[in-house]
């Protein structure tokens, strides 16, 4: 999606430890007309995939699940982040490590809202180590439900997490892939 | 808006301790459908204001906001919930007492994304002791912005703090406002 590399490159900023900020328009504040145009492009990808729900995990997938979903119909449902892995039996829990805050939370959803019928597609904002979407992966496969694939706004593939789940036979749709982000010089790959 | 009234009777849950459960619609799992419609809802309510910015706090305000932000371009800006105060200079802070899970937290938002010359609409799904709600008012005045009004789902009136906010001059718009809720039973204002 050539508006969102054109976005990065304006609005983005690269911080030390390899962190793009994009606060300005994608996470803390949002573009909405932007936001919108994103979730048409992701319903665009995906309108033939069979897709009946949305999973996303707080926080700031939320927006651009919304948005997904505003566009198709498609129920969001997202997974909550807790600390501690004290959860009851009515909801799927999953461990998931951050490598941004160096910590390990539990990812969990009501066993309510992800059923053996569903047809999933994980949305997120970003995919680096793929960390938080291979627990929505093992979320889905509690559920017994069906993944139809992952969208996410930015993929930095020097972090290989796209990559190996391709390797697991995955669908994985990045609006835009970074090859390398060296100083302030971003790189798309090609 | 009798669409949400009618959801709530429909959909909701009344679970001990006067918490009022809408997973299935409103968070965790959230219907795009009428998602796309409180968002209208929203927007035809302030459409006269002069708003320019959206102010929610994650997470369950932002797929509203969100909504609201597509309908009419209006960017949507959250700010996040800390367990420290310990928080850097580039951002506006202040503490909120949560009576859902008795704890406090500090709410913070990036001083680049709130503005003197901004005219700001809060949304978030629930106004119960407003306490949330008097934090985000808190961040629109440290900033010298406009504050155009609150607008949430639903309004628990016999919690007090929606007419606090209305004694203090702010306007308040309620898509559902409940007056009592009694075992099963869901009274709404009328």
């Amino acid at each position: 999606m050539k508006e969102m590399e054109q976005m990065i490159l304006s609005e983005g900023t690269v911080l030390p430890g390899g962190i793009l900020k994009v606060g300005s328009f994608l996470n803390q504040q949002i573009d909405s007309v932007f936001l919108r145009s994103i979730g048409e492009e992701i319903a665009r990808l995906y309108k033939d995939a069979g897709v009946n729900k949305i999973l996303t995990i707080e926080s700031s997938g939320i927006a651009i699940a919304a948005a997904c979903g505003i566009v198709t119909g498609w129920p969001v449902v997202f997974a909550k982040k807790h600390k501690t892995s004290n959860v009851d039996g009515e909801v799927y829990a999953t461990n998931v490590h951050s490598f941004t805050h160096n910590t390990d939370y539990t990812c969990v959803v009501s066993k309510d809202y992800l059923k053996s019928g569903d047809t999933v597609l994980l949305i997120d904002d970003f995919l680096a180590s793929g960390n938080a979407l291979n627990g929505l992966i093992d979320l889905v496969d509690q559920a017994g439900a069906k993944l139809a694939g992952v969208a996410v706004t930015i993929e930095k593939k020097f972090q290989g997490g796209g990559d190996s789940l391709r390797e697991k036979g995955v669908r994985v749709e990045s609006l835009a892939m970074i090859e390398s982000m060296e100083g302030d010089g971003i790189t798309f790959c090609r």
